[in-house]
């Protein structure tokens, strides 16, 4: 008997209606076909939260909050006080920081297990006025995503999320949506990390004068020329973390709409990467649900949040290990069919 | 200052854009409310799933799955094998069986610490004849269900949700969401364990006849009469249930469709219930919509669950924990100017 039949007579035979276990019995299929077991389980599962500075965050034209705030997030989570640490650490996820491409010295982490410095560059260009990265730099970034998270793997992880740090970045996941998608920049930028309306008036306007100024580039349909004039050092990395995780046969819980952006480049080089992929959340964020439509992805929570950092991804992976768990551990039909012999015979 | 305003500026200070944790800010507030304090948690969650018998179960008419159930699926709790083990066992949440009514001889289980024999009969009458118990039957029920609760307070848990198992109780809580919100069958009886659209339209039909049948109980408007007409045993337990949990000030998380039916009865009496309650899911089964609309509940989950034996209330736990966890855990704003300050001077 084939593997996808074996595994959904096991879950139909479980000690409950037929399919009352909803999204988590779509996911104990998935885990296992990843994994091609009939028992699949769900190991050491690790975030890795890829930071990074955006050029034009530096003009305050599209983020409400300032670009030192990178730098300063990358501070908070060494400390632990990050939603992305509380949520690691309830959960016993690993967590790795990853600098990308901060604006900032992060040397005094050299050293820490839980820092990575693969930094490119101190933050990327103005895409105002030109490419955010080479094309070089944006190929190195891809490859040390997708490195980083195969070494993860070799250590015994096979469950992984992506999340992210980098103000200004849902600018640049904004435009590739708009690029890759072919949709308007008005169903594609939100208000980010809580832009008013007239920040997201300016966002949107300046946003679409880069669409323009770069019309030329967008004209091409290439997502990796498009990662490569908007994106952000954090992004690149990040699409190449989802090519590795697939290298890796990883199961990949997706976070919000920067990291599910980054997704969209990465399923264009490679897209059976989605095979691998379960849809953490809904992000509140505009042009995220979207995404997940585009995706054709059904997310587990969908409770407004649009924290990034891969918090609704963290908060997800309970309900993954819920869904293996039910799948392994549950008894089978034939429990109450002898519970009902006994109680016949007495 | 006061409490409420006190927790939202502490809540609005995290690192974090304002309002980026969407409903599990609101939790947050919430259970610091119920609480009544700043520095809230939450300590020992339990879950308890209350059994019991009904009466028409043994026609076969409302229930694809026949009535020896109940008893089976009590001795899989009792064994650890059903979906509320496994999830229990995950996140380690306490749990106990209360044999509410079940229609078998459960006293091998006495003297199990996981097991309260609160045994009311040996499943109800079959309301198409009669009441589906007594007046004083439904009153014990209600006060066995609230000292249940009072004595898992006592021992420390202050976070609580209830289960049940009861084959045929879709049609019960279906009967009890009609009557006490006005609504016609159509909207309030679904397909329970998984009827199928034959079994459905029977499903239907039956519970319309017994409407007919008692339409002058059901002219009286009164809660606890249609309580007592059409309750399970396990649901009128579980009214009571969150009417002690209210009483012991406990976070009550509710799970689906059968358990807010209960919860309906419980806020007829005192409606001051929820301000403890948290809505663990959505259902897919049809009813649970218009009963969370109604009490303008925000679930958690929707992810199509429909298992019952409080199985969405177990799942959605972490959240809460989530919730409490990143308020009293995240660090402050001031970390992130204290960072900015430490650049500039370097």
């Amino acid at each position: 008997m084939d593997l996808r039949k074996q595994v959904q007579e096991k879950i139909d035979n479980k000690t409950k209606p037929v399919s009352s276990l909803g999204l988590l019995e779509t996911i104990a299929l998935k885990v296992a076909m990843v994994q091609q077991t009939p028992e699949p389980e769900i190991r050491q599962p690790h975030v890795v939260v890829f930071a990074g500075d955006h050029g034009i965050a530096k003009t305050g034209l599209v983020n409400p909050y300032p670009a030192y705030v990178t730098a300063a997030m990358v501070h908070n989570f060494m400390a632990g006080g990050a939603a992305i640490n509380v949520f690691c650490r309830q959960h016993q996820l690993g967590l790795t920081i990853v600098d990308a491409g901060v604006d900032a010295d992060l040397s005094r982490y050299h050293g820490n297990p839980s820092f990575i410095d693969a930094k490119i560059a101190r933050g990327t260009n103005n895409y105002q006025f030109e490419a955010a990265m080479s094309f070089a730099e944006m190929e190195r970034a891809i490859g040390a995503g997708a490195f980083i998270v195969k070494e993860i793997a070799k250590r015994g992880t096979n469950t992984i999320a992506f999340g992210e740090m980098g103000i200004g970045n849902s600018s640049a996941a904004s435009l590739l949506m708009s690029t890759i998608m072919r949709l308007p920049l008005s169903r594609t930028v939100g208000k980010g990390t809580g832009a008013n309306s007239a920040q997201l008036a300016q966002k949107r306007s300046t946003l679409q004068e880069v669409l323009d100024q770069h019309e030329a580039i967008c004209q091409l349909n290439s997502p990796l020329k498009s990662l490569q004039y908007f994106g952000g050092y954090e992004i690149a990395m990040m699409a190449g973390a989802y090519l590795g995780a697939r290298e890796s046969n990883l199961v990949i819980v997706v976070d919000g709409f920067i990291a599910s952006a980054a997704l969209l480049v990465a399923h264009a080089i490679q897209p059976a990467v989605l095979d691998n992929c379960i849809f953490g959340h809904c992000s509140g964020e505009l042009g995220h649900h979207a995404i997940l439509h585009y995706l054709d992805a059904q997310p587990l929570l969908n409770i407004g949040l649009r924290l990034g950092e891969g918090t609704g991804a963290a908060l997800a992976i309970p309900l993954v290990q819920s869904a293996v768990a039910f799948q392994r551990e549950m008894a089978g039909m034939e429990t109450l069919v002898s519970a009902n012999q006994e109680r016949l015979e007495a």
